[in-house]
């Protein structure tokens, strides 16, 4: 796999301007933009620049409405389901995730869940929305049916990712992960790279373990059978039964409270109708939020200096990689990968938009080979 | 592993008696035996009678007091903390999640936190709680540090089980497991069985893995070092930090909000200061409640009438295995352990009483092999 390095500038204006070609008005653009530019900046590049391409597709298929508004169709003090009327998803859990911080404000925790949106990014987004402002934020999606459920041989559930972020020093407590071992995402990375994918990842149509990230994503797009297994992998010995349930607490959370699609029915051909759930707590339930921050940055602490396994060298506490990956893309720049910069040009030429006046004349000399994939 | 089979009704008897013994109220000793034979009932056998002799232990070290009532020490119309004074951890749960239901029933939501307790039992029976009133029940706790996070030769977490229930049609969603791979109890019976233990589920305390539950459970009491992995195992790539994570929103609702022990400092020779976390949500915050609660049966039936992996013949929803196992054990009794019973014998002569006129003659000859661990 094959990167190229952009600076945050570079990538940033160059979003801008492509979703306000696609007719979003500049401040929707800003925010579709930052949700993806944080993914990248995060290391997270399975839903970064990678998924532009999935929205260009979703916006030419009509299964994302530019002009689509989030409407509240149901709300009480502490909670709202919103439909997202099948707008662009990023904008969807924007307001949604505002709703909710809103309601948390003033009740002290507030659940908002989403029907009729589309794919939204990375889930810790909003839940840093979330602890930006000083609270604790959960955000999960249902997503296209992917995950295979413990005995299968058809997916049913999607990715269904959960995050968490609270506030504490010296960065956020952030947590963000499917419920699947692994995302979609990380198999088309595996796909591009021509990689065999790791054992417990994945099974074919007929429910056993295969390696072969182009037969699963094909089968996952025909709807053939097979799909990734879920966070514990096929055996209920392993906890498969555990990642299945994950995936299930996000459905409550997005396609059964908003009564929308559960996975299994979104993304037809005519309709993406992903749901999506968000929970915001206000610290003060519990007495003096700053001792209760730092009750947790203590503990935090403590499990980085716990002692290290033998031939291993550091302990990460969630949200620490996401703050390194920070540090290291601002002195790098955003790695991308080659394949995804095609896609990136095929889509400015279709916004009619000249490539070459935001990145120049691609250097290929400059080309980086990624060595963990992980 | 040999077991004999008890009525239910001869255990319950048996526990109410022995609970009174140690100096609780009729009415207290009916609700910790409730959420014992509740556990043996759903089959989860490690958490049911197999924990008396725990709980004996507690109560002669002094680290349960008998007398303890749990109090609010800090409360908002949808949020408590608790502080439960080293009380009975099954008694404190059991007004903590009363708490959270009657706040939930007014502000439609509720989150209630923790401190100062001792093990509660299964986190789904306060979970259940919620769920048999039409409520949306979570329920979770720390517990002493036994999940080895990942990278680490320490045990930091504990086995942090999260549980979610809801009503459903023909029987209610009920997830209920360990943010490890399995639980303390499970080595437990492992090691009665003196069966090795499956690849994937412990290290020892260089960080190595291990198949030998006794080294590990020695390990943990001693606190050597080693213990259970998370869910996901010990790498990332099969999803380690993904476990840990899910441990860590446990910590997050129970130490972290109620400003308690997190697991790492839980369960000294002199303390216990175990934490919960409870919240319930009125599906009535999302309109109605009854046509939610159908939208789930619907795709629970769905799930399980999906296609079936080759050489499978049945998909499980959460909840269907509890459902069958009270079936069977109305008509085959409770299988409880040989060696369980004998510590249960063991208790029943510390507390004076007459093991036999409860149980009658042990009679070896209806011993049963326990044929499948899982």
């Amino acid at each position: 796999m094959s990167h190229m390095y952009f600076q945050l500038d570079v990538l940033t204006n160059f979003c801008h301007d492509a979703f306000q070609k696609f007719g979003f008005s500049r401040q929707e653009s800003e925010i579709i933009t930052d949700v993806l530019i944080t993914s990248d900046m995060y290391g997270i590049e399975s839903h970064g620049m990678q998924r532009l391409s999935r929205y260009h597709k979703g916006i030419q298929k009509g299964l994302i409405h530019v002009d689509a508004k989030p409407e509240i169709v149901f709300e009480t003090p502490v909670s709202a389901v919103i439909d997202g009327h099948d707008g662009m998803g990023q904008l969807i859990g924007y307001f949604a995730m505002q709703t909710a911080i809103s309601k948390a404000r003033k009740a002290g925790m507030a659940i908002v869940s989403v029907r009729n949106s589309n794919h939204y990014g990375i889930a810790g987004y909003y839940a840093k929305m979330a602890a930006n402002e000083g609270l604790i934020g959960f955000s999960c999606t249902n997503s296209e049916a992917i995950m295979v459920p413990t005995n299968a041989r058809k997916a049913m559930l999607g990715s269904n990712p959960i995050a968490v972020a609270m506030p504490a020093e010296p960065y956020m407590f952030f947590f963000d992960a499917s419920t699947t071992v692994v995302t979609r995402g990380k198999l088309e990375m595996y796909r591009k790279a021509e990689h065999e994918l790791p054992a417990g990842w994945a099974v074919d149509h007929t429910g056993h373990a295969t390696g072969n990230a182009e037969l699963v994503l094909e089968n996952i797009v025909s709807r053939a059978g097979g799909g990734i297994l879920p966070l514990g992998g096929s055996e209920e010995k392993s906890g498969s039964h555990k990642g299945y349930g994950y995936g299930m607490l996000c459905e409550l959370f997005s396609s059964i409270f908003s009564m929308g699609l559960t996975s299994n029915h979104t993304n037809t051909p005519e309709k993406g109708g992903t749901c999506h759930g968000f929970m915001v707590i206000d610290p003060a339930c519990f007495g003096d939020s700053q001792a209760i921050i730092d009750h947790l940055s203590t503990f935090l602490q403590e499990l980085r200096e716990a002692p290290k396994a033998k031939g291993r060298d550091r302990i990460y506490t969630h949200g620490e990689k996401e703050a390194l990956a920070i540090e290291r893309v601002k002195v790098e720049g955003v790695p991308v990968d080659v394949k995804t910069v095609l896609e990136m040009k095929d889509m400015s030429t279709y916004l009619g938009m000249d490539f070459e006046s935001y990145f120049g004349e691609l250097d290929l000399s400059g080309v980086h080979e990624q060595k963990n994939l992980y």
